[in-house]
């Protein structure tokens, strides 16, 4: 089959590569019928993600269909269309048992695209299938589906339910990216009273107004609107969806007294936590890796039409157009991308050419 | 009456001021039958805490005996014998209104030797005094019940709750000053497998180990003993009840995946919060000044002798003596000392005195 390998920092290619094979009896094959692109597959391919070894296939988000299976699959069967969650998991592992799927000691975790080959691939493997692979009927778009595998169960999980939007609130979305838009747009599921989107991109704030921010704000701007919503207060959730340590510290100055702030970007430095001023003021912090626990209910909410996901995909490309998807994806500031999808073949061709049955 | 009065950095005196008067419906006086000093009043006195004027009289911790009421309380009267709690609470603002008493915007909160005079001294006036004053037995010693006004629900509430300490769980509890071994001996109430004491002081970890610490460690054994005691994971809650950055961030280090991180120390410095490495670990962390919400629980607990609050108590001093006893408390690390407490007169004797009536 071909993949996106990738070969140590700033190298990468389209490539032949072996077809994945059943290796455990839970695993699952499964063909890419959509994969998206995740601003952690940016960060591997700079090298912050030392523990990715040179020869991986990369990539976290796939919609497809199930090809083969393990002797313990039970949950899907080879010609199922599934959702691949970027969380793989164990399910028996104390974690796994916490639901806290994220932190699995059991072998799982986020595993795709990281410690074993990932979606961006004609073909990927996928372990512990059961508890990893979630079906989808036909009638959901891929490239909504696909926005399911990672940024909006992290997005809601992470940062709505992590931070504990409550009706009523104030809530400050710092960075709109794909995941921050996925925020803002799950964040009203709680009926704040407002959502403040800060960005330093005037493309990426409107989007966050079309998602249903209800003020928006670069950075400088943002502690000052936010204070005068508030009569000086602060904002009951600020919610950091950017990873960068200015971006967690403003989030850290326009929280309230009593107030949550989650962090969800994915930092590669320290921050400062200025306890001087936080000791006292009853501040819960969270942090945290998507367990994907909320993605059954978030399909459901994808399939009854009430999540917005459609507007968050502004390109797509053929799944062996890697190269121009990732500049696309790369260059976000002057393209206007937020999420960039690669698309397979669709899916009934290809199954009857795989099982030899007739669609 | 005679008070110790704070005249900027460094200076302080035992000296007469005037007597407090009811200012205030809300107000009651109360005559001191024993006061207690606290770290902070050191840091006042250091000149750390900028916002307190020159010319307060220190303290915000005391039992005593009501003398005189505002025409508006209706709790407590003239000869009741009270516990003063650290934390004045409007009891109508929002923050009240969510028990958030620490966090009171009505004109509470942390301000008895603070923003208003305080308890280190023969009389104090306690505003808000049905929010702010809790009766108390006669049977009760005022040297266990005054921990109450601080040490013990600070422990019990920002640090035991907070952390959200478990049945089973591993504790970590850096610094075993006063509010440390408060918070060890409230752990214990939520049946933790183990509690790991952390301090540099021998005989503050010998204090821990007579409260129920399971295991004691220096701050730099202590990440190697925790790592050990749980297979290599990390404490389930990790304690801060030191104030220092390198404390905060020993406990960082020491929590596991998913675990809870409450910051009980009172702050001078930023801390860094190494996001590089927690912002997959799912970790929650709380900081918060005490909101007192737990003392008529705490209090019943006295009172049925089963919080072990006597052994925290290593000096008592007469009220006036208040050099020798800031001496004791400041030099802990030679005296050995944990908590200080200045007594003034037995409560009946004053009381006939006060109110010509006999007891």
């Amino acid at each position: 089959m071909k993949a996106l390998v990738y070969h140590g920092p700033g190298r990468s290619a389209w490539q032949d590569t072996p077809d994945p094979e059943i290796r455990d009896a839970a695993d699952a094959i499964v063909r890419v019928e959509a994969a998206s692109i995740c601003g952690t597959d940016l960060h591997i391919l700079k090298g912050d993600v030392p523990d990715v070894p040179p020869g991986t296939v990369l990539g976290h988000e796939a919609v497809g269909e199930v090809v083969e299976t393990g002797s313990a699959v039970r949950g899907v069967r080879p010609g199922d269309r599934v959702l691949v969650s970027c969380i793989s998991a164990c399910g028996s592992c104390r974690f796994c048992r916490e639901a806290a799927y994220g932190q699995c000691t059991g072998g799982g975790g986020w595993i795709l695209g990281h410690t074993v080959d990932g979606t961006q691939a004609e073909y990927v493997r996928v372990p512990f299938a059961d508890m990893s692979l979630h079906p989808l009927p036909e009638s959901v778009d891929s490239r909504e589906a696909v926005l399911l595998a990672d940024i909006f169960p992290t997005a809601y999980e992470v940062g709505v339910l992590a931070g504990r939007v409550r009706p009523g609130d104030t809530v400050a979305v710092v960075g709109c990216g794909p995941v921050g838009l996925a925020a803002i747009a799950t964040a009203q599921l709680f009926s704040p009273s407002r959502i403040v989107a800060v960005d330093v991109a005037p493309t990426r704030l409107e989007a966050a107004k079309r998602l249903g921010a209800d003020a928006i704000a670069t950075a400088g701007e943002a502690e000052q609107l936010v204070a005068d919503l508030t009569g000086g207060l602060g904002a009951d959730v600020a919610i950091e969806a950017v990873g960068l340590p200015a971006a967690f510290e403003l989030c850290a100055r326009m929280v309230r007294p009593g107030g949550h702030l989650a962090n969800v970007g994915v930092h590669g430095s320290p921050a400062a936590l200025h306890l001087e001023d936080l000791w006292s003021r009853n501040l819960t912090l969270r942090t945290g890796l998507v367990d994907t626990s909320s993605t059954p209910t978030l399909l459901r909410m994808l399939i009854d039409g009430t999540l917005p996901a459609s507007s968050l995909v502004t390109h797509t490309f053929e799944l062996g157009r890697t190269a121009e998807a990732y500049d696309v994806f790369g260059r976000a500031a002057d393209t206007g991308a937020l999420k960039v999808v690669l698309l397979g073949e669709p899916p009934h061709d290809t199954l009857s050419v795989r099982t030899g049955e007739p669609v």
